[in-house]
């Protein structure tokens, strides 16, 4: 049969093939090709190689559409797997106060932070929050995001959290992206409530949220202050019991307990991981947990400490980053700014980074083996990029290439 | 007569009014009127105020074009001081091995760095120097951006410095970004030439550049293995014989004396400036000189130190905001991401960082008088956005959310 689309001359075709943290975690090889193509056929990669090699493999009809990326960069499209993204109501002037001295944890104690986001959300209709989520889905799919994960937890109470949950569905099904839907009620306690009353609401939660099928992963914030170490684990067994995967919010702000957490239960991903502890690293390691990087959060945060990225790659845990898109502490849309601040913040190579943003961001909500990478048997998950090599994507971190976003091997953004 | 562009129902009018650093160096009042409006006659401001008041005050007729800016930020265009913005060939590789753990210093000793931007630029013709700068400069402007200095310096000799600043003049003729042109002959030392030898062919240049009106401004790289105090001092007091108005890249890497340097002779502006001395500092407050920062470069080059933001704006020293863009340590574009590392990496607040990169960044380049704020008498060059006030700049400092922009009264860039 005929392919669909056959994307060819490409200056660079990064694959990252044959890569998956479960086949080894070596994240500096990314599979370049020089004068690559990729031949897709409606949602599948078909093969890729060079191009003179794809042309004589497949089979291009009149029907077949052709892109010519000379002097273009082509690879998966990213994978975000960590965001905040669907919420009412913007925090600037709390911006502001921070960067004016305030820490985030005196913001919280005078009801802002969190709270002030899950105020604005409850009040905010169904209707409503999609039409703000989907506006911040179009441009984080212009910057070449083809999957990215959401969270509830601006609900705080039961109809809010499937309020979030229903809207997280909807996005999926009406918006190209594609969407990992992931519960955190545990996210902040209520003002409304106890945290023992609420640790037995989320549970009561979870139990819907299985049963209805509106979330993949259960995800808790454990921090001082928040959800404890004993708290976490107690919200997370108990998720585990009804068939969620599990991502823990770990160490961000101190050492907590979550990278232990994380390990002990073999969770999918822990995220932040700024000051996770020597036990909690071996147990991730241990158990093959992704270690979800944030660094845009810790530049918003003013944060001194960054998460020690290359500890955690020389230890041979798999990396990935994310933009931790939220209304309090970071709204950086695109991946490549995220790639830059790898780079520049966490000491990771422009390499690293290319393979934390799409395969092992992939693993991370459990799509590895379908997206991330590009190779015969993938979904077609390609961008097309205005530069010539990989590199310029951390050289040039701020800026926009993006010229076509190809997703489940149809073209659902173009510049040109 | 009737007004030609009436910009009303502004969400916040940022007007800087009355603002200019000879007049005091207060920069956290910026001016807000809420629900503005800017009356604008062909290239200059008629008038600035309530929505109401302004409407009452001008003519308004048949051929004013009106743009109804409810929800919308407006404000004057950013200016940014400090660019290489004309060059060819890129430094994504020297970019890479600097992640991997080489110096800039290291890189530069291998014929890397600047030099490595000199052989291409020679290389490259006027035309093709011309079309890049055009890429790039309408990027800048689609940024928000209406006033860029550009410096010449990549050419180191006589032939190739003066292609240079005409490539800069011949863009300010067919370009709407209005551009002040600096002779930076003064970037390197050329790899053929001894330093004597090639400060001599420097002050040849001087005289040519000053003969032929090519630049308004000499520059001087004055640091540890570039140009010493004394050979900076002597350089630009021959620049300043010739009438060209003066800068310094002063104290970048090192405390190098060029702080002291744009005190003594003062300087129009002082950039850089991660290592200023105590009496540079001193001298600079008294003489009026301009500290332009460049935290970008700071955050590429990984740079442990930042520009002491807060010590100059609290020793009264006017602070201004520069993207220093090159292709060796900056390609970010948009001043609205150097505002955003102006909060989070130098630790000035949201209103200080746009006196930075409006009024004050035009007073960087001796066009206080006529740019930079919107008030009566001045050029109409003014920026509407699509966010409701002033702090989401910072706060949201990688997305551009500029719909308008508007070049002595023109509407030059319109995504609405």
């Amino acid at each position: 049969m005929g392919i669909s689309l056959l994307v060819k001359n490409c200056s660079e075709l990064i694959t990252l093939a044959g890569k998956h943290p479960r086949k080894g975690v070596e994240m500096e090889n990314i599979g370049i090709i020089k004068d690559g193509a990729v031949a897709i056929l409606n949602e599948g990669i078909e093969c890729a190689g060079k191009t003179d090699e794809v042309i004589k493999k497949v089979e291009i009809t009149p029907k077949t559409k052709t892109i010519d990326a000379t002097g273009k960069l082509v690879m998966p499209g990213f994978v975000d797997p960590h965001t905040h993204l669907v919420f009412a109501g913007t925090r600037e002037t709390e911006f502001e106060l921070r960067l004016k001295g305030l820490s985030y944890e005196e913001i919280a104690k005078r009801g802002g932070g969190i709270k002030n986001t899950v105020r604005a959300t409850r009040e905010a209709s169904e209707q409503e929050l999609l039409a703000l989520a989907k506006i911040r889905l179009d441009r984080i799919l212009e910057w070449g995001t083809t999957t990215v994960e959401i969270k509830s937890g601006y609900g705080l109470d039961f109809e809010n959290e499937m309020k979030l949950l229903r809207v997280i569905h909807e996005l999926n099904r009406i918006h190209p992206m594609e969407i990992a839907s992931t519960f955190l009620g545990a996210h902040e306690v209520p003002e409304e409530q106890s945290k023992a009353e609420y640790i037995n609401l989320i549970k009561g939660m979870i139990v819907e949220v299985s049963k209805m099928s509106l979330a993949e992963f259960c995800d808790v914030f454990c921090e001082r202050g928040v959800f404890s170490y004993d708290e976490s684990l107690e919200i997370l067994k108990f998720a585990k019991g009804h068939k969620l995967g599990l991502k823990v919010h770990a160490d961000e702000l101190s050492t907590s307990g979550g990278s232990l957490l994380a390990g002990k239960l073999g969770a999918i991903s822990a995220d932040h991981l700024v000051y996770p502890s020597p036990e909690g690293l071996q147990l991730m390691k241990k158990r093959g947990v992704v270690a979800v990087l944030l660094p845009g959060t810790s530049l918003t945060l003013k944060s001194k400490n960054f998460a020690p990225a290359r500890k955690l790659i020389d230890m041979e845990i798999p990396v990935a980053l994310a933009t931790d898109f939220n209304p309090g502490t970071c709204l950086i849309e695109g991946m490549v700014v995220i790639i830059g601040l790898g780079c520049l913040l966490l000491g990771m190579t422009p390499a690293e980074t290319i393979t934390s943003s799409t395969i092992n961001a992939a693993c991370a909500i459990g799509r590895g083996d379908r997206i991330g990478s590009i190779e015969k048997g993938k979904q077609a998950d390609i961008i097309i990029l205005n530069i010539p090599n990989y590199k310029h994507l951390s050289y040039r971190f701020t800026t926009n290439f993006v010229r076509y976003v190809i997703k489940k091997g149809k073209v659902v953004v173009s510049t040109e």
